[in-house]
């Protein structure tokens, strides 16, 4: 079967030729239908998390991926039913986190990410995997399932974010999206419901198509180029929850000076080193006097992808369409890894998906 | 009667002359016992806090009090009561932050804080109080009441912490408590039954008092002078908990790698401005990739202050006694604000209790 990988040494990925996999007892095979591509691809094949599985000398890309049961094997699934797989899997059989059904809280050395670190990826026409990292979808979410992994992290971050606030009574009102990429977009549109006044910071002038989208959503959109993010308090208003998906080190720390008091800023990006100088006497003061709280947020468990099943159904298709700027066959497949300002969100499609 | 209080322009606190107040309707009248002193004190002294009440040169000190009901006026209380007042005060009537019991969120301009901002403090012969504003505490913890809303400070920051670790199973182990003036050392001891291994950071070398109660409560004594705080992993292990009471800036963010995988950071001090280099992207990146977070808190509620009663309770009178270097009557008031190497915790006395 055909595969996107890279291989080591290399910096770009290429289909390559693999065997079609065997499911093991209590796994099913899956058709694969899209795989999404974002950050943590190109953060891949950029050779930056390093982890070809043990003995090999490439690694299936891919980690946003909906399939087709093809073969259930001895799982309770059956032929045709749509699935999404999860990204964490237990290095040595389960562990503690696995066991809760919380493998994003394991620590390092007690996962593998398939296509991100120790173990091969999504982007084959088949994959396996033990139907306990298999979350059932419905059929008429087909076509979007390659999203549901990255709302699951949106979904993550903000059950932490709402759980350091639950000592006392918050009712939270604004929040602010730092960063207009894909996962910032569903992220806003995710949260429409539960506040009352959204914002959105990126750095792009107009037009572009990410402002247009966050104005359809009826958010606000915040120029960085003309408002840092310590100013937004003022120009716009300060914040109830600041969620950073633009892994730019400072806005980190410039989020506790966006939050209003009793705030909670979720961070999820992965920069790399990177010293600057800040006034951590202002800062550490913020956080006290204002019961202010940041909480880093990773990967996600079962729940969030269940969560996140919930919320891709609530999404418009006029939404999706937007923000999905092209599914791509392998044919083409290059297409999909381009990171220029017209792309948003793109997906590689082995198959297309039809009803049974 | 007589009240200490601090005067515009002065820089050490006084005995002034000042009327016996009057309950007014809702209010008990209370006799005090005592008012501890802690550094909150000293900044209103400095003129940090910059609080006199309105249309006053002056405001009487005293946040930690305990006394004993004088005149239950049409509150429930009965005389002889022994009790301990809140801090916090509605500026206006009440707000919604009163109404829930959780003063401590509430935002600048919806609070006064009794002897450090907006009102009078208890360092008086009598204070009055509105009824929801004290806690009855058992008659055997009179001596040691002032206490009680120390402890509080340590029950709220403790509770937001592990809310913040609630969306998970964390089952924490080790707790390192940055700093061993009185609050630190009152963290530890209350800390006690919740995790296995205690660790507390100072800067002082031995022989020293605060090292012996440490290490007398079963905890181990870490000398910042020898193991900075982002080498406490390596030099003894990585912290589920980490509780910053020094109020020197860069623990706040070095707290950031003294954590676990999962571990929360409790920031309570508040210091100057004070700008400094760190490197954020690696900071950001622990943040994110093991899930950490750091939760601000400041002042306490009324549960706090009956979970500290609780804690308090359970403390030993050894500990108390070596933690309590200082009580000091009237005639000597000024050594209770002293600020020595010999000098730990200390109050004023203004009445000894006497069982009715």
């Amino acid at each position: 079967m055909d595969a996107i990988a890279v291989y080591e040494g290399a910096d770009e990925p290429v289909v390559t030729e693999k065997p079609r996999p065997e499911p093991a007892p209590g796994e099913a095979l899956v058709r694969t239908l899209r795989v999404g591509v974002d950050g943590t691809d190109h953060e891949v094949i950029a050779g930056g998390h390093g982890g070809t599985p043990a003995g090999e000398d490439h690694i299936v890309l891919g980690h946003e991926a909906v399939g087709v049961v093809e073969d259930p094997n001895d799982t309770p699934f059956e032929v045709g039913d749509v699935v999404v797989p999860t990204v964490r899997r237990p290095p040595n059989g389960a562990n503690e986190y696995f066991a809760r059904g919380e493998p994003d809280m394991a620590p390092d050395g007690e996962y593998h990410e398939r296509g991100i670190v120790g173990a091969h990826g999504f982007m084959a026409e088949y994959f396996t995997s033990p139907a306990e990292f298999l979350v059932e979808i419905p059929s008429a979410l087909a076509e979007w399932g390659f999203l549901v992994e990255p709302i699951s992290i949106a979904e993550k971050a903000i059950e932490h974010a709402y759980a350091s606030r639950s000592a006392f009574g918050w009712e939270p009102e604004s929040a602010l999206v730092l960063g207009n990429g894909s996962l910032g977009l569903l992220t806003v549109a995710t949260l429409d419901e539960s506040f009352d006044r959204i914002y959105c910071l990126g750095r792009r002038e107009r037009p572009d198509p990410t402002i247009d989208i966050i104005e359809s959503l009826g958010a606000t959109y915040v120029n960085s180029n003309d408002t840092a993010i310590p100013d937004v308090p003022e120009a716009y208003e300060p914040m109830d929850l600041v969620f950073e998906a633009t892994g730019h080190a400072p806005h980190a720390f410039e989020t506790i000076e966006a939050l209003a008091p009793n705030g909670v800023g979720a961070l999820l990006g992965v920069p790399g080193d990177w010293e600057f100088e800040i006034d951590g006497g202002r800062l550490h003061r913020e956080f006290v006097l204002h019961n202010k709280a940041l909480v880093g947020s990773v990967n996600s468990g079962y729940g969030h992808f269940e969560s996140a099943v919930e919320s891709l159904s609530g999404l418009s298709a006029e939404f999706l369409g937007d923000l999905v700027t092209g599914i791509h066959g392998l044919d083409e497949f290059e297409a999909a890894f381009a990171d220029d300002d017209t792309t948003i969100k793109t997906a590689v499609e082995f198959i297309a998906y039809e009803e049974r």
